[in-house]
């Protein structure tokens, strides 16, 4: 993944620089199974795939600028060699969340749940680079693509991270989502 | 426009359902100039145009629960009978207003630039909608595209409210603004 560049596109299909570990349905429909997965430009010619999600970065929409910089100073991009490891999880939320006034969101997500206090706890072991859907389109299947790479000696603090989120109050909002793990290919 | 539907494309051309009284660049290069405005559903088929710009509306972003309680009782949709003008403002922003954490972008339009205090001034009169840009791909050239509509008598309070936003600490972040003025024809 190019640091300047926004817009991804994640493909599901027979090879890639990933092979599928996993891929498990926590809440809502399932997704089709492919066996390897290529994060590609989303202008660049590929392969068919069994699935394709497109994403994009974009601000963040709910951190406060001490919040940020601490995160900023702490976190690693994604591409480190030594993350072996790679989880991809596409989350909807409910109508009900994108009702909410923002200053309610960022209650729920900042406040009551603690996502970004917990999140950078586990900075910089897990680097974390969030996707955008929403917006693209109105047909979108998802509302984000979450992506983590670490090392697999890290995987059980990841599974700490995501449990303890899917505990918190904003995990109710969560109407879909599917968790895919991935160990980096040679190629 | 259906009040269901999200993604929309405004087109310039020789045809259409406004026809154009004034266009006018304030920040930033100008854009061409087009005889009469169509706004369409983004997948519907429809002519060429001279220029075409695409939005989305999505959850607001910065509004707090009262704010955007008072905005839904007091605001009317596009689309009265009455509401013989229409103007488009597409915007586009510095990078360093997208590099500012959610909050700070908050204190700025919200607190600093009393933006949302000032718009709810001139509610119900002025129908507003807003459409973003800058997730539908990494190459559109507006941020967002505001939609303003409102009866003939009421030019001079949308005159004014401009003219407030403009003057607003806000603003200084605009690095590209267009504003186009439109009449409704029969059609």
């Amino acid at each position: 993944m190019s640091d300047n560049a926004r817009l991804f596109e994640f493909i599901g299909g027979s090879s890639g620089r990933w092979r599928l570990l996993s891929q498990q349905t926590l809440r809502g429909s399932a997704m089709p199974v492919a066996p390897s997965l290529d994060v590609v430009r989303d202008d660049r010619p590929r392969p068919d795939g069994a699935w394709r999600l497109r994403g994009i970065t974009t601000e963040d929409r709910y951190l406060r600028a001490a919040e940020k910089q601490l995160l900023q100073s702490r976190q690693e991009p994604p591409g480190r060699a030594t993350d072996q490891l790679a989880v991809l999880i596409p989350i909807r939320k409910r109508a009900d969340w994108w009702s909410l006034a923002q200053a309610q969101r960022r209650e729920i997500l900042g406040e009551r749940s603690q996502h970004v206090r917990i999140g950078l706890e586990y900075v910089p072991a897990i680097a974390r680079r969030l996707f955008h859907c929403r917006d693209l389109s109105e047909r979108e299947p998802f509302d984000f693509l979450t992506w983590f790479e670490f090392a697999p000696a890290d995987e059980p603090q990841f599974d700490a991270l995501l449990e303890r989120l899917r505990a918190s109050p904003e995990w109710e909002y969560v109407e879909r989502e599917v968790e895919l793990r991935f160990a980096a290919t040679g190629t």
